[in-house]
């Protein structure tokens, strides 16, 4: 049963690691086949070292296991929650990937600040508000779903595809597992370099007085023309498509 | 003699290699047999290239050499302190890791900005007081001990199992060596999410004259939340034991 | 056609990997034969894990590619407008080096605070200003090789080879692929080192209330000797040439 | 004639890349034969990929060379300077490794924080003073070392194994050339750790308005016990010379 996909979301978790995106059983992979329906996600709490595609574990969008002789991973319902409200993607990750997962203790939006960034993200990633009390001891993990959702009500999820959960980490999207796993690893070294230019930028404005500016800044169409040089009718970059 | 416990000992120290914790000699991992009230540690000062098995150091509580031709590690009395006073555990690792001995350095508690740290960690990681100069210059590494356990007098070890010694560096602990070595690899990467969120939190803040407030916050709720999920009862984290 | 020169420029682009100064396709090198006035450049999104030499796309000074089947790189342009405006150099490598990229998102230049920069690089490695609207909306990549030459009209590229573009990231060069790689990994470790150098400066002088200056200083004389070691008539690093 | 110590040398440079001390031609290694006075030391500007124990050049305290077809590293009359002022140490090593040579282009001294400087360096490892541009004009590297001694004129240099010279990177030495390495090594992940903890120390300080201090704090009567743990009659660290 969807074993071409069970053998796509199985080489996507392993990827998580050789991206150094996780360590142990820190992050999980999922991907949806759209016509029937079905969500394959990684396995709660198994180590990447021994797991086998037989290991993914095939759920229905209510959250059944239809196959699988495993729990799926704990942030199931968070998945199914994102596939159900953005149509247009087929794969998520969840990782706690060091730079991103810091910018989400921060409670902090990546602003983009550079081409990097806007190559792949329309705009801020957005961080999410806090969760309220009733919202993390009632059904926390699609709860989790819904603030990344109602975060995403004024945004493209095909053309912002991540977020920052507050507190916890990221989670990416894309077309396919594959893809996500590409966003994911795009965002942490996005949180990489912004983390290093917003703290060089700001020490050395408050260390030698500089009159106050709110941070780094980037031209509006410098943004629009990365995106659109990759995404879009006028898109330039990379080989035709055949 | 604790033939097999020697070889998770070794087992353990070399992973403190695998993982990034040590280089050189700067670490240790031991366990204890509590039937027979013996510890294994590693041998001090002797490089992890060459460690067999069967260089391994038994000790009984008291210190005594009970079988090794080497001598065993010089933090020996700390490790005797710890299984003394947390009868729960059973492997006990030291490390001078980077980001967690840079927090100790600093001489701050690691607090709880995310549901990484609130997964393992119930509260903060508590770096102890300045020890006193009769403690340092009396039995130091006995007194290292005490001082930990002074320090979680109000504190469970098991939903705490580490510890920063102030300008020293880290502790961790576990049910077995191999737990020990994993809760060490955790509170390192939990030690630098942290200091990447804290620092781009402060800094922003001062540099735009933010209100003052204590720093990044996270919600009691969500902590108790991502603790409950992998501890205690209601744990639904990972696969059903068996 | 220029195989040599196209196996040069695949080693080249191989080694941007191999240096971790890229991932996925985020980076590319040229080389021009002087003698034809043809470009040998990296194709366009192409992974670095398959590419072969027969995909080094040819293309003339004036951007028409003369060899190959795929697009050449969309950063053509500048290297071409980089190669017309200064003569000596032979190879241009374009990369999103972590810290050099940084410096860039931060818009600042990377001033000379040690002799590691002052052997390659004569004076602060500059980054350009921001680019005009009508500079973005226009012909974006040849405005881009546009602004690095106007930031050059008073310096001499040979000695100073590397610049960072304003919010996007740092281009390199010298005699050839091989040495145009060398001086963008040279300045990533720089742009790192000084990125640790400045904010442990800075953050020191504002907390410890030192009274104001610029940041850390170096002495111009310091500047001159080590880059006249390695540079001029009167060189005396490394071997003599035969 | 020295094949051994050649050998050695060889061995050590070596070690540099393996400890991630050095790229490209970015350090050098030499030892002392004490008995003939003779100097073992790195060529210059020779890449680690190819290097041989016969390129290793041997030159005597007045620098001539006495064997070799390669000229010798340009910073060999810094290590002859040390090894006359010196007459304890069998080895030297030079670096631009990363933590160590931003400290060095800050200008700061790297202080006391924590066991593991402790444990090697009796105190601040000290940042040389500018010098004069007379010095710089003149004898440079000869003055380099002379500033170096100079700097170590109320230390002892077994003690404090390592120097920073200001805006160049460390100098480090032991009993040959391995323990000088080794020392290095030590240096680099101290001058790690004491950025961390100082930057992280500093900045919530600043954030939170703490009512400033000196900076992070460590008892004297620590260093002194960890110092003395590893050196002197009463060391117990490590296992019985034989």
């Amino acid at each position: 049963m969807l074993e071409d996909l069970k053998e796509k979301v199985l080489r996507a978790n392993l990827d998580l690691v050789k991206h150094g995106l996780v360590i142990f059983t820190w992050g999980n992979v999922s991907a949806i086949d759209r016509e029937s329906g079905l969500v394959v996600i990684k396995p709660s709490g198994v180590s990447y070292d021994d797991m086998k595609a037989s290991d993914m574990v095939v759920v229905d969008l209510d959250g059944n296991v239809v196959e699988g002789g495993l729990r799926p991973s704990s942030d199931t319902p968070t998945h199914l929650v994102l596939y159900k409200a953005f149509p247009e993607i087929g794969g998520i990750v969840h990782t706690h990937s060091t730079y991103a997962t810091a910018w989400a203790q921060a409670g902090l939006d990546i602003e983009p600040l550079g081409t990097t960034h806007a190559d792949y993200f329309h705009g801020p990633v957005p961080c999410t508000p806090d969760m309220s009390v009733s919202q993390i001891n009632g059904k926390y993990e699609e709860e989790t779903g819904n603030v990344i959702v109602k975060t995403f009500r004024k945004l493209n999820p095909v053309h912002t595809p991540a977020v920052l959960v507050k507190n916890h980490g990221p989670f990416a999207w894309g077309k396919d597992a594959a893809e996500a796993v590409y966003h994911a690893k795009v965002l942490e070294e996005v949180a990489k370099m912004n983390y290093l230019a917003e703290t060089i930028y700001e020490i050395r404005k408050v260390s030698r007085c500089v009159a106050a500016s709110s941070g780094p800044s980037i031209r509006k169409a410098l943004i629009e023309k990365h995106f659109s040089r990759k995404h879009g009718p006028n898109a330039y970059y990379g080989q035709k498509k055949k």
